[in-house]
């Protein structure tokens, strides 16, 4: 199963959209089109990868626009980029987004205590490739961190690209704490402090900081999964969330779009054009003492 | 003072060269006709940018050609590019050198009690601003640290971009360490590690890698001024230096290069062409225990 892009407006603009076309051409929401697995039997998982490793603009899959393209978030009217904090450039993985995913902000996780985020599951894809901004790719499931965001479960699942030539040798978390020493106790430092030179509060994490297993993190996937179904089944209150699909809701159902209405969708939106400038500012790096 | 490049060849290709031009719109080399001070009074120094922060292409100053344009190093017949050591991306400064300044391999550092390694002194610029490939710039010198490889002294200036909006609190290397902290421990730490990706051992450091301060620092840095007037007036040796200038031996000195010469240099070069892509293994990061 293959997917293609196809970018709008401008990169650094607002106006900038990903949509997502499958192999056959059609439209597709990479929130609820693109299927969770992409080898169930090896519980191999898509990854829509929404920020290349190394940069800073804060990509995501739009869950409340129509077809969920990538944009990037706004915060008080500004682009948002994240910080560089030192000694970090940007995101260290690739990171993303499992589709047909949903952390239920209505569930309380029986694990960490607190509700879900209202987002499709996130993962940092932790191979040597720096992939493209909207790729797909498969992913192997290694372990999961389990972060609190201002009071909201927030879920990272560390998963290497199938294709990735150490994908092979890395099986479980304790392979990439083995092979690549340093990235796990980095991976936690980087959220801990990624949105404090904005001005917000370190985050903590459930269970110390520790990192589940491989098993665990499948489990956790698999759960999302869950409220993902009952969601799009309209089983789940679905709030602001855009749940609009054309491959996976009946041709009867409110949820389904049409391909028609899907290149409207698209066509409404700005033609494609050249990526503006990166503000300056992003290249600013934060120090501070640790604790 | 102001200087322009003019980019030759193809990025990425061993063919890349960028040669540089005086405000006459006269070839000039960066090693030898951009004077080492631009405010002597205030003590701020010319810096010519080699590598920009987070690239990996080691470029230099290429001091056995003549006009000393910058061009890539090579090794064992490969473009070189310095490893990503984690959790660093490339360079973690703007990187270059001090025009008009040597380390005499003849003389024996009366600090560090190591030869000199053959090069202008090197500077990594601290400030937020990723400068331009070949972009001449004003920096504060804020103090100075001695890397020892390979069993030659080989000096690393701390400075500062004058026009950076933090370079009024910037005076000397304890405002590195209070403002900006992390900084300098990571800098020795990349310096102490970067060429083990590629096989070689570790770098060490005359007085147990501490930072000397700013007096210290110019101390040095006129020292290597010294060295390099004596080698531009032939009272050193220059083995395959290349010396020519245009605008500082007199027209009858054997190291004076004519206004033809010049254009005959750079036109017997690739004319400019388009970049190409830097390998993919460049992408790669470098993972080690430390100790």
């Amino acid at each position: 199963m293959s997917f293609t892009v196809e970018e709008r407006g401008n990169l650094n603009n607002p106006n900038y959209r990903i949509f997502f076309k499958n192999a056959d051409g059609k439209y597709v929401s990479p929130f609820h089109d693109i299927p969770m697995h992409a080898d169930e039997a090896q519980n191999i998982f898509h990854m829509v990868v929404e920020v290349p490793r190394w940069t800073n603009a804060k990509m995501e899959i739009a869950t409340k626009d129509i077809l969920n393209p990538i944009k990037q978030d706004m915060k008080k009217g500004k682009l948002r980029y994240v910080a560089n904090v030192f000694p970090y450039k940007g995101y260290i993985w690739n990171y993303g987004a499992i589709p047909q995913t949903w952390e239920d902000p209505a569930h309380k996780d029986g694990d960490t205590g607190y509700y879900g985020d209202n987002d499709p599951i996130d993962v940092c894809e932790i191979g040597t490739k720096v992939c493209s901004r909207g790729e797909v790719i498969k992913v192997k499931v290694l372990g999961i961190l389990a972060m609190i965001d201002e009071g909201e479960t927030d879920w990272k699942v560390i998963a290497i690209n199938v294709d990735d030539a150490e994908a092979k040798e890395l099986n479980n978390i304790a392979d990439v704490k083995r092979l690549k020493p340093g990235y796990l106790e980095a991976t936690v430092d980087w959220f801990r402090r990624y949105k404090v030179p904005d001005g917000k509060p370190e985050n903590n994490f459930a269970f110390n900081g520790e990192f589940k297993d491989k098993d665990f993190a499948i489990k956790t996937i698999k759960s999302t999964h869950k409220f993902w179904k009952a969601l799009i089944s309209q089983q789940a209150d679905a709030g602001e969330l855009n749940c609009k699909n054309t491959t996976v809701s009946a041709v009867d159902s409110p949820n389904y779009c049409s391909a028609d209405e899907a290149q409207a969708v698209v066509a409404a939106t700005s033609p494609s054009g050249k990526e503006e400038p990166i503000p300056l500012s992003v290249d600013q790096s934060f120090y501070y003492e640790r604790k």
